[in-house]
């Protein structure tokens, strides 16, 4: 038997205990859960075959109850002793995708992003469209590209056309961006023609990932009217490998920023869920940005409700992002193209002016928000550019 | 032991061979096949266990020259005689959802239906985007709320603002549509970053079901700027309990219509992908429209080209439509918006004037092609709607 080690000021302390999936060399992928430096095997650990399984489906189908009974044994485990046999060293293992992603939306949540963007794509016309804060405006993604953190990025190739060209041509993008977003995992199903009240988001959303919805901004330029983004979106979009309870997220509960108008009342929140979530976008090793969760206008127990609510069924293993988190002040934008302005105006990175992402670029997201004993993390969700095929 | 009677004229005959997901009071669904008016156990039958699952994805996942082999295994196996415990009448079984669909994406692939919606959404401007004749608009919708034909569709509820009111309001969807349409199945998935060439679309294809894509009108006019279709359409898809082989649809192939300005070269069809399917849509019993297949600007083996162009990958199970099937003329409207001008011109169903769907209509949508010998059916998608809740 083992105790576990907790470095001093550890993100990872028994006030977070995210959920993964991963493997030791020569063994097949199951479900661990992080502490410090660790990582514990939990079909050995607490000797449950649901957790034998390379995703979180299984488990995050089995409710709330189950979800708060086996936080509990593992806060037990893990501050007593835990069998040699189960715990690895993050440093020694492989991470995974945490869960088989069913249906994946994407919202645009964030006042500042949708406005930045609306001036960037449609200078002529007001920045927020009319619906804009009467409802979370959100899109269907595909699920089947969602890669987890250390995946390459393949530079997508498609049709662009620049507003002075006659014709698109057909090639690489130029202008490829990132989106630093939360995503919120589905795990209890909700079924055909049942709306999801707002106050049962908690019952029904496992956890938080981190997201980077990478984007082609020249392929979506051309291709998203009327029907929305699809290929500039669609080449892949990142997740952060441990998914940080909902349950773990009680301490960083604010309200959201003033809702003006007030919300429909399938919108109106009685207990806040906004989340006092900071997140750090750093690109080649250099910090860019610091997007601040808290700012974003629609909470997720909104998007949810909104989501189902025109009895839209739900699926253990849904993912849906909050859209690119940017907060008021300019190093606080979550995307390249509002950071740089189109491209208009470089950041320095590394002492070379830069605006859209070049081939061997790597950007990594990560985020911590307060927990009960000390700050919580969200890990990291990393990506290298690699060369168009 | 039995021979199989396949009535004069039967739409299911040995060119057809459709494949669907059947079961028989108190056994578990299972793959089978239609012939005439029987369905064959595919299990039983084949005695391979590939059948003996509850949708088609496993076998589809072997591929085309397996695909090949089946159909001739079956082909001889219904002209001679068949095991009597594999075979059923087909109003003797209960038909499901015949495949797990992985991501649905939904084309817009008619230019008179783009043409006419372009006209009703956005009366100010060209009915037709910059973009609509360079490439297959297209975008993602919900997989999970994708359900076999015969399931009742519960009106959904949303946000609607009337272009003369002040605010949003909410309440029952008040102007309900059908989109009549083709849908495409994968069988052979494509890795990451590795388009799908126009030419590889019959080894990747594996059939096509007929759709039904309900539309909720006035959710969709206020949500759908500037990121698409969203809860206007993601209560609900229907699609036919019967996949019909593109290997059955040789007989049908014609060049779509003359494409202007010429498509880039990834888009260059060299053998002709157009369908010349009839489609029926019946409003409670009477048929309002016969829309065409083969009018589609769009290719199927253009949209998979597309979709996949920028290194999306595919998975067994992806479905994507073709988007409304609209003609040249009135009666060949695939969607009721268009049909009646955005209710302003109704037509009479069974004496009565109507425009938007009511509670208790029941919509059916059938369709047949040339085959080798005679015509071939696609069978039908039916629903009715139900009050919302």
């Amino acid at each position: 038997m083992t105790r576990i080690d907790i470095p001093e000021g550890s993100l990872f302390g028994v006030a977070n205990l995210p959920y993964g999936v991963f493997s030791a060399p020569g063994t097949e992928p199951r479900v661990g859960v992080r502490v410090g430096d660790s990582v514990v095997d939990l079909a050995v650990a607490l000797g449950d075959d649901v957790f034998a399984r390379p995703s979180l489906n299984a488990f995050m189908a089995q409710g709330y109850d189950r979800w708060v009974e086996v936080r509990s044994r593992i806060t037990e485990l893990v501050t007593g002793e835990v069998p040699d046999e189960a715990v690895f060293g993050v440093g020694d293992v492989r991470l995974h995708l945490p869960v088989e992603v069913a249906d994946y939306v994407d919202f645009y949540a964030s006042e500042h992003h949708a406005s930045n963007l609306g001036r960037l794509f449609r200078p002529d016309a007001a920045p927020l469209m009319p619906n804009w804060k009467h409802l979370p405006v959100g899109y269907h993604g595909r699920a089947g590209t969602v890669v987890v953190s250390g995946t390459d990025i393949v530079r997508p190739c498609g049709q662009r056309k620049a507003p002075d060209e006659d014709a698109p041509t057909f090639g690489e993008c130029r202008r490829l961006d990132i989106e630093a977003e939360l995503g919120f995992l589905v795990g209890t199903p909700s079924p055909l023609g049942t709306p999801v009240s707002i106050a049962d988001f908690p019952r029904r959303v496992f956890g938080a990932v981190l997201v980077n919805d990478w984007s082609a901004r020249d392929i979506q330029a051309w291709e998203y009217v009327p029907l929305g983004p699809f290929l500039g979106k669609s080449f892949a979009t990142s997740v952060s490998p441990w998914v940080v309870p909902l349950l773990a997220l009680e301490a960083a509960r604010v309200p959201t920023p003033a809702q003006d108008p007030e919300p429909l009342p399938y919108l109106t929140e009685r207990e806040p869920w906004g989340l006092d979530v900071d997140l750090s976008v750093t690109w080649n090793g250099q910090e860019v940005s610091r997007p601040p969760y808290r700012e974003m206008y629609w909470s997720p127990a909104q998007m949810l409700a909104h989501l189902t609510v025109n009895g839209a069924s739900t699926r253990t293993g849904d993912l849906y992002a909050s859209g690119t988190i940017s907060g008021p002040e300019k190093d606080q934008r979550g995307a390249f193209i509002e950071l740089t302005w189109g491209g208009r105006e470089p950041v320095t990175v590394n002492g070379e002016a830069r605006s859209f992402l070049l081939d061997g670029d790597e950007v990594v997201i990560s985020a911590t928000a307060p927990g009960t004993r000390g700050r919580i993390g969200f890990g990291e969700v990393r990506g290298r550019i690699l060369p168009a095929r």
